[in-house]
This record gives C-alpha cells, sequence and structure tokens, in this order.
C-alpha cells in the first residue's frame, strides 16, 4: 500500500510539473502575441520566453499553430449578464465592460485574429467562438426586453448590437480615437433611438 | 540634334520599361497581399509573381516595408462627396460606397494593416490616412447639414460617423455577417435617431 501512495505522489507530482509547464508556455505565447501579434510569434521564441523546451512545447501541442490557437482561446471569456431591470441600463452595463476589455493590452491581439481568420478556417472559428461569446449577454439582454415588451419583437438584435459594438470596435481600432463609458453611454442611446 | 532627339528616345523608353516594372512589381505585391496578408509577403515571391528580379525590387523600394507601405497606399482614396440634398441621402450614398468596397475582395487586406498598426508606427500613419480619406466625406457632408440646420451644431461628427461606419465594419469583419444597401440604410437611420 506505501509503495502505491508513493508512486500515486510522485505522479501527482510529475503530473503537476507538466501541468506548471504548460502554462508557463500559454503565458509565454499570450505576452508575445501581445507584444508581436500572431505572425511575429515561433516556437523558438516562446521556448526562449518561457524557459521551456522547445521539445517538450511539441509533446503538447502538435504545431505552432495548434500553440496559438491554445493561447488565443483565452479571448474567450463571456461577459456577465447585468439585470439593470432596464434594457438600457443592461446594454450600458455591458457597453462598459466592452470598453474596459478593449482598454486592456491585450486587445491588441484581437486584429491580429481577425486578420489571420480572414484566410485560415481554423482560426475563423475560433474567431466566430469569441465573437458569440461577447455577443450573447447582449442577445440575451435584448431577449429579455422583447419578452417585457420593452423592445418591439420585430427589432433584429443582431442589428441593434452591431449599432452597439460596432462604434465602440470602431473607436478602438479603425480611428483610434479615446473610449470611455460616457461615449458608451451615448452609443447606446443612439442606437435605441434616445439621444437627442 | 537628331543623335539628341535619339538619345531622349531611349531614354523615354527607359523611362517607360522602368515604370511598367514597377507598376507590375505593385500590381504582384498587391495581389499577395489580398491572398496572403502583410505578414505572408516576401521580396521573393513578389518577384516570382512579377518576373522582376529582386535586384530591380530594391532599386526602387529600398526594403520590404517600404514596398508593403507603396502596395497599401492604393486603399487611400476618396470615396465622391454626394449631394443628395438631404443629409439623410447624403450619409445612405456614403454607407452604400462603404458597403460596396467591404463587399471587394481587396477589403481583406485592411485588418492585416490595423493588425500591423497596432505595433509599427509608420502602418499606424498610413491607417490613419486611409481611415481619414474614408472619413472625410462624412465629415463634409455633416458640416453642410449643420449649416443649414439640418442638424444641431452640437452633434459631434465623429461620434456620428462612428455609429454609422462602425456597424459595417463590424459585420465586415468581426461578425462576419451579411452587409446590403438595406442594411446601411437602416444603420444610416438609427445613427440619425430616425429609426422606429
Amino acid at each position: 500500500m506505501k509503495r502505491k501512495s508513493a508512486g500515486k505522489r510522485a505522479l501527482k507530482e510529475i503530473d503537476g510539473r507538466v501541468e506548471k509547464s504548460k502554462q508557463a508556455v500559454l503565458a509565454a505565447t499570450f505576452e508575445l502575441l501581445v507584444k508581436l501579434g500572431l505572425s511575429g510569434v515561433s516556437v523558438d521564441a516562446v521556448s526562449r520566453r518561457s524557459g521551456v523546451a522547445k521539445t517538450t512545447i511539441y509533446r503538447h501541442w502538435p504545431s505552432r499553430e495548434a500553440l496559438l490557437m491554445e493561447a488565443c482561446a483565452q479571448f474567450k471569456s463571456s461577459l456577465p449578464v447585468p439585470n439593470t431591470g432596464s434594457l438600457k441600463g443592461d446594454l450600458e452595463a455591458l457597453a462598459n465592460e466592452v470598453v474596459a476589455r478593449l482598454q486592456h493590452s491585450s486587445s491588441t491581439v484581437m486584429p491580429s485574429i481577425i486578420d489571420v481568420a480572414e484566410r485560415n478556417e481554423e482560426l475563423a472559428a475560433l474567431q466566430a467562438e469569441i465573437h458569440a461569446q461577447t455577443r450573447e449577454p447582449l442577445v440575451t439582454v435584448i431577449g429579455r426586453a422583447q419578452q417585457r415588451r420593452e423592445l418591439a419583437h420585430n427589432q433584429d438584435p443582431r442589428e441593434l448590437i452591431a449599432c452597439i459594438l460596432g462604434p465602440l470596435l470602431y473607436r478602438r481600432f479603425f480611428s483610434r480615437e479615446p473610449l470611455d463609458q460616457a461615449l458608451a453611454k451615448r452609443i447606446v442611446e443612439r442606437a435605441l433611438g434616445k439621444s437627442k
């Protein structure tokens, strides 16, 4: 019995070390992504930055692409669904969350993903998932507002969402103008037809 | 005199050939940009595709970056300024032009430029010029509408523009949903607060 549990402990230790090196590789990959964009990240550079040998990296990920995909998957995190009691309040809360994410340094990786997604099906699928996760809570609060008849049922939620996420993404990536909560509020008001 | 004019003719011929090879290089670069994005284009590939020797390419452009910059500068073309008599009509006409450009295959290069612009000052300057050229006619028609008091002077033209260009760019690059003139019209109406 004793030997068995010692063996288990040893295995657990190895598992822990494996997990730790995987996390170090993913963290290094993510840092390089933020610094250089997708096209700038090589397995060599990840190995140098993480201190994990290339052979070990390739044991966990069959290719550079697989590693990049897993590192980029970190963007697939849902926004919390607010419940302020009004559609305007919910959309403002979500728009503020999006602004906070766009103000984070990691947002710089987004155009890399979009760029590669134009020509690579796997990345396009990942980009679609990231987008769906961002959009989901907006779909939820709009659906709720339509159920309680705060918003007409003939309003297309996807168009309303385009008129909220679109201007925010445009300011961050295309016009490179400042983004703040006051602007997010005005964009939501305009999208809902409640601006002056 | 005869010799001189023969010399001029010869020079003109050389100029013509130089110009022709420059155009062939730029065309090949642009085709590769559309196919592969910025990071995929090498001087080797441009040389193979254009049939122009690498040494000749480097005679015209000191670096790969300089060549890419000139090829990308082709995106710096202004939209025509419409004059339909109403702000809504003018903005709809411009939104339709933007939709047509986004539907063109060359729009696939845009995320490449945006991506590199995140980390490269020269590309960021070029991206800002491309954006300014796209935005300029919108600024013009909004300014005219404010002069004839069709639009309040306290409306920030840049925010109104964000609410028109933003949703269109979002549908093309982020949600990858269809774009058409009917949608462009509804986006303009919503931005102007004239939607139901």
